[in-house]
């Protein structure tokens, strides 16, 4: 099993990317922590505690990080994911509380005492993994690697040539790419491979008890916003696709390349600048994520939540 | 018949366009102007003169316009084309001299007197254009349409989100797509999909005359980097796109959209950065050329440098 | 007598450039050019007619030049100038005619055909300069020097670091400084020592004439809004610092250095990034004006004025 | 006593800095930390501890914090502070030892339970605070006031406009500006206010004991390379200045303006862009010294040296 933080901002995507990491025997879950970026972290916070209830993950401790980016003021993504950034189904009082550890802490900490090097998967703005290599720059030695939802090859979502996680937070993702530390992007170009289709939505309602139909429905606002705003027939499921691919490599093949991010356009802010032909001078400092086997990884990740639906009672 | 001008910075891509534009009937190619862009000025104003030579265009004034991008040092394509601006071939002493006065004026000479309103087909990069609108703003209102090749609404060549010709001279870009001037753009998103396959070269080559194999050569050099730089396993021939969106607009399907040049960034320079989406406040400033008509394109290409080709001795 | 043309956006201090200009018997102006900057060039155009007619410049051509700055839209300077462009005194219908030529056409001209290398004057946005130095590329070399009013060692006055006739139009002021033409700057931080104190208005209010109290009643505007502005107690009168520096290089002491044309910055575009202490990959671009000789400038000018006045009738 | 900490990266000045805060009774120098900036971390540490260990500083706590900036890479100032980052004088061992707690969170943990609001003294890039506020952002309300070495009203030192501690970590002095926090910028010129001239060495060297001639040493290898790099008769004492506005406002007058900090330039970059001029949408957000009151700043700087010197033997 290997072990992994998953840092998110959840967020529909964050949300079956927590139950895939939680349900997924390959990978060891060691915590959760939570970031400003699709909401408030606040509300990302609150989502990430929900989430846990309702797949009965209690054994998984959350700690909220930082509420918004190193130097710029926070944009959220009220548009796609909602006012309560889970917009969608109604959920109670969460059973899980947040641990009184600050998450850059937290993870520090783990990946102190943990025998085996931790990965990270960080799903949401990049802020805390940089508030962590510039707090505790030693990690960087013992992170094993950081496996990230962000950027793109190509087009952008918040604009024509940025993704949304890297856009709000530019610094914090050249901090990260500038780390040392092994880095692998799934960007827009790989999880707009993972369209969740309505036999996707059939599938996750089918599993039953409380999560399959707040999964369900969770998917059916997801795809109305992103009808509504991009003209997608089917949303793109991102963050799960940083989960599989530690999960199982194979699910997503990715090349060696350079990636740049521009902190200074007048219209390009927040692009990873992708060098997929080798430029001289650009000597890869990345792997970029470009292929995802899509029938596999929808049928590992229903399998995972599978695992986590609780038994019928 | 349309009257047009076309601008150039010859090129293997160029030379293709420069024939389909004298030789198909839709169009009537008033005059052929240079810039520097793939090579010198020097070099690109010989070949226009070799291309017109060979083809048999004795009758369309060819003059040279800017030698060097607005505010930055000329970046030639010698990767691409070669030492010469359009290596393979051997061509003897051109037998078409280039006329006494600038492009620029010609240009403006040409749009003030024609009886109707002309269109721009610029292939380089847009210094003589920028020139000519800053020289003459009262030229905005007469010219019919700029239609370019140039841009990408998606990945770039020259670097991975900005493409030649929008590189070498984005000020010159910022000032056509800023001039009000109905702006059509034909990038490597759309020129891509003109991939000069062997079925092209043979039909090319079976031309005959002089014509038919020189072109042949042209684009198996053209071929030969390509594939070198990109991997590429047919060049894509850019610039008879934008000729042929003039010469039937069918043939290449467009989209209303806000461009913007990047004339700032840090790794996107010269990225356009096309907005696909309407996100308010981003009123359409150009129509984005996104999906071409291969099979016809190339049928009505080979036709128009048919009827070039000298009869058969 | 040196060989000037003077190319301005009258513009209060233009108008005393003007004539400091055609009275001093050490330059020949040979050509009046104006450009968009403190107002349209519809208004500074006649203002510069204006100027003209009450100082009995009768045999200096006058013609107009850009509209408008390069790439960007248009900002004046009404604040400072007023609405007119030379708010204060009232003026007559002009009795002279501007000529039927672009002002770059009118240099050209000029440049090319007389007999000694001119020295041209730009005390606006240097968007005409630019555009010859496009247009004709030949110039470069005829022109004897470019001895401009614009940028700073240090502050600047639109904006912190920025001043006007550079910020207005930073990529020709790009173009003017890469151009290999010899330059000489004279910027904020020498025209701020040539303050015109109530002694000086008295001065040019005993001129007599028409003109004396004319000129008076600019000063007289322009010290309202430079104390509204920025708290000045006397206004700086800058272009015309340039004019002397041309009649008398004793008179503006002059060091060399590299001046960079910042275009890109957030906060400082349209800064002149002076290197007054030679760092190394920084080769003098130019000769930068430190050191007005102010008695001796006011008596040179007050001296020229002199000269325009009609003689009492 | 107002309580201050002070973070720095000595330096020349910076020692001058840490003795003034600890001998002079205005202020009650609650902990010395220490940030890359001058030299490397490693190395103004240690020379946090000899000039401690000189002065007789004994119970104040050093801590070491940030080995680098945000996002860039280090750049120091051997050229002005030499190889050892304090050189001029032999220092023995250090008879202080760094404490073992990361400077960020020495100066939290002071911030949260000293009874009073701390003021923090920055005379080095401003990363440690940067870091500060964004892991304990709670702290931004507990800090009195931020008053920092850095920056400038009109040219810079490291580059035409930019100041070395700005320049070195401009994302990190963003972050500050832009914190909420009551910021007083003390900057080149305020602090060229303080000229280190031959009588000021001689004040220094008649402090007797150790003290006395290291601190001459200091000055006189400091004038050594401010004469050779600018051209300074006199070199200027940076740092002390903050402190001494600490220590008595009325040493150091300021008025209030907007500072954008610039982060993107191409030629400008860590420029502090100071409105002096109230300009519309521009409300104040720091405190901005302009005129040092350098007689009496002197005196109070040699009396708190003198009253660290150990007493005549």
């Amino acid at each position: 099993m290997t072990p992994i933080i998953l840092d998110c901002d959840p967020g529909h995507d964050d949300a079956i990317a927590i139950m895939l990491a939680a349900g997924d025997p390959a990978v060891d879950l060691l915590a959760i922590t939570t970031v400003a970026g699709n909401q408030t972290l606040e509300k990302t916070t609150l989502n990430a505690l929900r989430v846990c209830t309702l797949a009965g993950i209690h054994d998984v401790p959350v700690a909220a990080g930082c509420a918004r980016p190193l130097t710029r003021p926070l944009q959220v993504a009220e548009d796609v994911h909602g006012e309560s950034g889970l917009d969608g189904p109604r959920f109670g009082e969460p059973k899980v509380q947040v641990v009184d550890e600050h998450a850059v802490d937290l993870v520090h900490r783990i990946v102190a005492e943990h025998p085996e090097p931790v990965t990270l998967v960080p799903t949401g703005p990049l802020t805390n993994i940089a508030l962590l290599l510039t707090r505790y720059p030693e990690d960087a030695a013992r992170i094993r690697e950081i496996v990230l939802m962000g950027g793109s090859t190509g087009r952008g979502n918040v604009s024509p040539y940025a993704e949304f996680n890297v856009f709000v937070d530019p610094e914090a993702a050249a901090i990260v790419f500038g780390s040392g530390v092994p880095v692998t992007m799934c960007g827009l170009n790989v999880t707009h491979q993972a369209l969740v289709t309505p036999d996707v939505v059939a599938r996750l309602e089918a599993l039953g008890g409380e999560l399959g139909p707040v999964c369900a429905e969770l998917m059916t606002f997801f795809a109305s916003t992103y009808r509504k705003l991009w003209g997608f027939a089917a949303p793109p499921l991102h963050d799960p696709v940083a989960v599989a691919r530690v999960i199982d490599p194979s699910l997503v093949e990715c090349v060696d390349a350079h990636v740049a991010i521009e902190v200074s356009g007048e219209h390009t802010r927040g692009a990873t600048v992708v060098d997929l032909h080798g430029h001289p001078g650009r000597a890869p400092n990345a792997k970029v994520a470009v292929v995802l086997d899509a029938p596999r990884f929808w049928d590992r990740l229903i399998a995972a939540l599978g695992g986590l639906a609780p038994a019928p009672e």
